[in-house]
């Protein structure tokens, strides 16, 4: 089957929202509001046949009126009157369409889903959904989501696109993400995926330069073959990170009743998932950690790691989780790293690694640090623990660590756990690029999968 | 050996603190400064004798200047001249002391550690430390942490006593508490464990009537063979969650090195705590998952598990975690809980566990659900999924949920995840004593351990 093109749909120069209303309570109203609010720089059109006019915008009766060219048509009106408003704007040669409309296949109504694939193909639209939150993309604006920003916070411009099929669990990761201090390339709801699907979406998302890091929840695989093909040369350029609902046959069942698609045995798509290079995710939260860690940090040289604290018991759990990891291990500070470190750490330093600095460092022990583990060449990857209760630790330490983290080639991660104070520092470090985990077994599997990524690309 | 009265110690009449500073940069300042600020009801006395008056309080220049009684006496000047303080602790018949100072066994300096632990002994003074945070009490407004409340949010007051040898450790969790809508009741960090070790702090909190659950961070046991014999029968009255540091050798080694204090192997610990009825902690943060749901839950009657969620996918991955986690497993819906709820759930709805209520649930779509799934007599523990993104779910859907939460006998817990709007909405859900957790694979171990302890308690 030939590629989809989506470009017209993230970067389109004009948009027709379909059902466009001035009720509040409706879908197609916050969507022409989150338009307004977004600074979309496209042309905005409305088309509701029951309105003149919808928020200072004419009200078009139908997108065949409109004289312009249209590149996204976003159709959000009850599920009956979607095929007819589908078939004009295939008159109306819009190039892509966005079905937000529930009532589909997932209720049931499988002719009715039938009916708006067998339009789009006769068209050639491609279209996103239906039963779907659609899509996000910061750069272009464009943002089809029925939530308001104050629910659903919208995350920086980034390297990290996010596809689920689930519009819950993918607005819930979004507004995750806008609290993490990563940026989003294109976020893609998709629903009963009855047109475009998990190939046509991971095919555009490949050749995508703005996206780096490619992450997704699955339910089912539509072209599990396929998907599969496509993906496994996808993996040598970019890393895909994947959940995989329905692990269990229990939670298989409940995936089939939620979004009417076949949920394959878990272990054997996992084995061919690992075989070819995904990134797997055991959890939501794990979701996140990897994405953070693989849109900042470099390649791994390697697989040893060394830690800072100035908490020594987070040292301890950090050693456990890097000796756990099954591919990470401590490293051994070189000879030029002892002495360095002998010459400035305090006495009651002992140095090796873990390297606990002790609950009174402050930003210039932290300096000498980390300065000295960075020229080490026996240290692959470096964990930076920082503990804000602590007296000496404050803004400055902070901001040395983010000075040392611009200047590494090394992937160098923080771990911070605690209320404001500590939020508003891990904060001031993600923003530039430093990511922060709240906990050492977050910390240490992103490392550890960073590395797994690394070792595949380079076998492959 | 005899048990400590640590009574005197966390809800002392009085107070001296033994180097209580005006420089604010002094340990002793800053302990000086939480008393003050925590409302402390009883005497405070100040032992400095280089001032005649530190911060309003008449300075003595020694404990034993003091005409009246010093329940517990709080010890921060250095190392050095910490053995004389204490001997005159003893020599003014002070009842307990914390000794915050560090510079003792952690850093190779046994012979005044054991100096200290000498006099302890000498004038049957319960001491805990040296090279500690010290004891926290929200009820006596004890707080002999050197940490300020802006860097370390204080928790409310509440049924958990947290236990950290590593001071470090412990300030971060306390201070992770407080963003958790749960409470404490003891916070003890105990140092180096020179005088007053694991076993006395275990047979206090044991017959503390205001201690519901015991949460302990160790690194090493002292006192092993005592420890497990107190904590087998401490199981069969209340909870103890554990997070033992030092599970591979590498984290063992690093712990010997941390606190001086031998770690046993972590298998044969392990085996023994599961043994005993302990609950076993893998990582930080299920210390705090674990705590939240013992302190608020009551016991389950059985393993089956009801999820309602807004978001179908949220609901997969919680079925996917029941079903993997080993003793849990989905309930079947009676019929009249299937009667019921086809009656009142809108025809979208496909009445089966887990129960999708749709993105566009309200609060009186929760409130017929709840109300319906509490009274099944099939139903053991109910997951509350609410993902706030989503239209309907406000905070009248939060006020719902927390009405019968506060009529439910059965445990019923939330999940929740996102930023800003679904933080305050957790708050609002937790300081009413529903806890809320963060991803569907937290919520059901947290499940899975309340139902572990009960089945160990009932065998018992």
């Amino acid at each position: 089957m030939a590629k989809m093109d989506l470009e017209p749909m993230m970067k389109p120069k004009s948009v027709a929202i379909i059902g466009a209303s001035r009720d509040p309570d409706k879908v197609g109203h916050v969507i022409l509001q989150n338009y307004i609010n977004s600074g979309y720089p496209g042309r905005i059109f409305v088309v509701n046949k029951n309105a003149d006019n919808v928020m200072g915008f004419k009200s078009y009766a139908s997108i065949m009126d409109i004289k312009e060219k249209v590149d996204l048509a976003v159709i959000a009106i009850p599920a009956p009157y979607v095929p007819e408003a589908l078939e004009e704007c295939g008159k109306a040669k819009a190039k892509t369409a966005v079905v937000i409309s529930g009532g589909f296949a997932e209720v049931g109504n499988k002719a009715l889903q039938d009916e708006l694939v067998k339009i789009a193909g006769k068209y050639k639209i491609p279209t996103m959904g239906p039963n779907c939150l659609g899509i996000m993309d910061p750069r272009s604006r464009v943002d089809t989501l029925f939530l308001p920003t104050y629910k659903l916070s919208r995350p920086q411009i980034g390297g990290v696109s996010f596809v689920s099929q689930s519009g819950a669990v993918g607005s819930a990761i979004l507004d995750m993400i806008s609290s993490e201090g990563f940026g989003l390339s294109k976020f893609i709801s998709y629903g009963n995926a009855a047109h475009i699907d998990e190939v046509d979406i991971l095919n555009y998302l490949i050749d995508d330069k703005e996206t780096k890091v490619i992450v997704m929840y699955l339910e089912g695989i539509k072209r599990g073959k396929e998907f599969l093909e496509i993906a496994r040369s996808a993996t040598k350029a970019k890393p895909i990170i994947v959940l995989k609902a329905g692990r269990t046959s229990a939670g298989m069942q409940a995936a089939h009743s939620h979004t009417a698609s076949l949920a394959g045995s878990y272990e054997t798509n996992m084995a061919l998932f690992t075989q070819f290079g995904f990134t797997i995710a055991d959890d939501l939260n794990d979701l996140l950690y990897y994405a953070k860690a693989f849109e900042s940090e470099p390649e791994p040289k390697g697989n040893r790691v060394a830690v800072i604290t100035n908490g020594g018991g987070i040292g301890v759990i950090a050693t456990d989780e890097v000796a756990a990891s099954g591919n990470l291990k401590m490293a051994e500070f070189s000879q030029q790293t002892v002495d360095a470190l002998k010459k400035t750490m305090p006495m009651l330093v002992n140095v090796r690694n873990p390297l606990d600095l002790a609950g009174d460092a402050d930003g210039k022990r932290y300096e000498d640090a980390i300065s000295a583990v960075m020229q080490d060449p026996d240290i692959d990857m470096i964990i930076v623990v920082t503990l804000f209760q602590t007296p000496g630790a404050d803004s400055s330490v902070a901001a040395k660590l983010i000075h040392y983290k611009e200047r590494s080639d090394k992937p160098m991660i923080g771990i911070a756990m605690g209320s404001e104070y500590t939020q508003v520092h891990k904060l001031m470090m993600e923003s530039s690029g430093f990511p922060v985990y709240d906990s050492p077994a977050a910390a240490v599997k992103s490392l550890s999968e960073l590395l797994k990524y690394k070792e595949y690309k380079g076998s492959h």
